[in-house]
């Protein structure tokens, strides 16, 4: 082609790209006014259906135990079908809480399809899962270099990386989780609370003097304990972490979870669990209110002694962190217990009656 | 209705409604893959135009002047037509970076709807305003009442508090902006990185330790200049903030502008303001380098004295991210400048030449 009809082709090109540009914007506004519109119908359903099935659970009290039975599985169904398909995602949706909103602004995170949902909690519980060994490594090297190589005095630095990757990891648990939560997730706030105190308490410990020789094991004692309860915190997570994903998948397979449900170690399923997991953890709060008062204990000593009164004052705030976090911990881990043997009770009775039948 | 019909009517409905949740669940799916299909196809339209207008803007070189600005001038139309409607959320999106990977884990945080991105964007917009109040209100009132009632002398507290602040206000500017990017801003990645190191560089002041009585004053040195230069700082966002509001309701009332771009204060557009804020804006930068040169001056002051060497060390830290940030801010100021003024030329040549036919 002659220069001249290179040009004239490219102008004619372009002249056809423009009007294509127009077609597709055209086109692109029209479908996704049509999808939206589709989807507000879809939406109105499920709306109105969320409202049936809340109205006949309600209505519940009136009938006899056979035919209770039978209604409730009916419902069940309906919920499933409801809850565990594409439909979750036209139910109205929960709004950013206030956490994500200051963090991200009011984007949203909710995810339409639902594989995408199931990715997200699948990678919440790889992460999950990747956090735990690092939360096992981090302190046990720190400590193990401390014997070995740092003669029995740990470095400011290497504390305060550590602190700081504590602060980073708790952040990112809690924005994660309020990403699950606006996907219809129905984690127990407590943990989340209980996140965002560890933040706080990350953050408070960053501004802890970590002081030198001379007579460095006396005046790091504080950090010491930190370091060996953040040990026991890695096991425990490991612990739960195998629990839980067994438990899901116990429960998908039996078809009755939502996939969504971030469970917190503390209601790992069946039986054997309950005998290994929850003495762990309560040894493990335990073990965390304890810390919480020696802290304070080496505050109020270190008050006493040349400590200044402002360090001792952080450490003051991170006991009290810890044992706050203690109790709330343990009373959620109990609520959690007792609704589990509750369900289980309630299963062996409906269980009970169904193998009646066959008994004739 | 008896007692025996209301349980009927109750078994009725639970059995109507389980059936028309499964309904539900079918249309829903059917939806979510239609509407994928459908997606799919205007994804692969959006995806040839956007190749087509890349290949037509790479062979512009061939032609001669009056050619090109007729060609260019289609291609910017197309591009417009891409970029500023419905079409831009079907072009191959940006993944997360890392770090919104990292925070957040693998969710989709790309706005479907013009509308809804436009709205994040006015939303960072409105933020950065209420963060450059509290930019400017913080320190000074810190200063302020150093001065007026704490006789001279910070206390640790109201310092750490700020800088946490510091650390939670970059995070979540880090966080927004790479929602931003993902969403089609063309911010540059400097401002971005600029927040990671601001996030360090709050990181690493909190572990400052912030020494009392006696000899407040020398001891704090370092505390009051960063809260001076904080302050300076402050007006200076409020200053960017006002320019590029300013420069995006004319762009946008010119139709240039994609709305996406996050226009850092750095890149304001009109004439006028060309004179005020660069020259605030470098004054701010070369005393961010000060700064920067009086905290590493102090910290080897501080050495030789009888401050322990750990907390020079954070000092010294602090005092090389200001120097870093500063010439990385300068520089990418003077190239943001030099494009706008290269852009303005170029408008003006391509004005000069409209205007000329009405000479006639």
């Amino acid at each position: 082609m002659s220069r001249d009809g290179e040009a004239r082709s490219l102008e004619t090109e372009a002249a056809a790209a423009a009007e294509a540009a127009r077609e597709l914007r055209e086109a692109a506004a029209a479908l996704v006014a049509r999808h939206a519109s589709d989807e507000d119908a879809l939406r109105r359903r499920a709306a109105a259906l969320d409202a049936d099935l809340r109205r006949l659970q309600g209505s519940l009290a009136v009938l006899d135990p056979p035919t209770v039975d039978k209604v409730e599985e009916d419902l069940e169904r309906a919920r499933v079908a409801v809850t565990d398909s594409d439909v979750a995602s036209f139910l109205p949706s929960k709004k950013n809480g206030k956490f994500l909103r200051k963090f991200l602004g009011p984007v949203n995170v909710r995810v339409a399809r639902k594989e995408d949902r199931l990715k997200i909690k699948d990678e919440y519980n790889n992460y999950r899962d990747r956090a735990a060994y690092l939360f096992l490594l981090f302190p046990s090297t720190l400590l193990l270099l401390r014997w070995w190589i740092w003669d029995g005095c740990l470095p400011a630095l290497a504390v305060q990386i550590y602190q700081a990757w504590l602060l980073f990891l708790y952040t990112s648990f809690a924005l994660r989780e309020n990403v699950l939560i606006v996907n219809g997730s129905d984690i127990r706030p407590w943990w989340i609370y209980h996140h965002y105190l560890a933040m706080l308490m990350a953050l408070v410990s960053l501004t802890w003097e970590i002081k030198g020789q001379p007579d460095c094991s006396s005046k790091q004692k504080g950090v010491q304990l930190f370091l060996r309860w953040a040990i026991m915190q890695g096991i425990a997570m490991h612990l739960q972490n195998r629990y839980q994903r067994q438990r899901l998948r116990t429960r998908i397979a039996l078809g009755k979870a939502k996939r969504m449900d971030v469970v917190a170690g503390e209601t790992a399923g069946v039986e054997g669990q309950l005998l290994l997991l929850y003495p762990v953890l309560f040894v493990l709060q335990g073990f965390e209110a304890y810390v919480g008062v020696l802290l304070l204990q080496t505050a109020l000593h270190g008050l006493a002694s040349d400590w200044q009164a402002r360090i001792s004052q952080t450490v003051v705030v991170c006991g009290i962190l810890l044992v706050v976090m203690a109790v709330g911990n343990f009373v959620n881990t109990v609520e959690t217990l007792v609704l589990k043997l509750r369900f289980k009770a309630k299963m062996k009775r409906a269980k009970g009656k169904q193998d009646r039948p066959h008994q004739n």
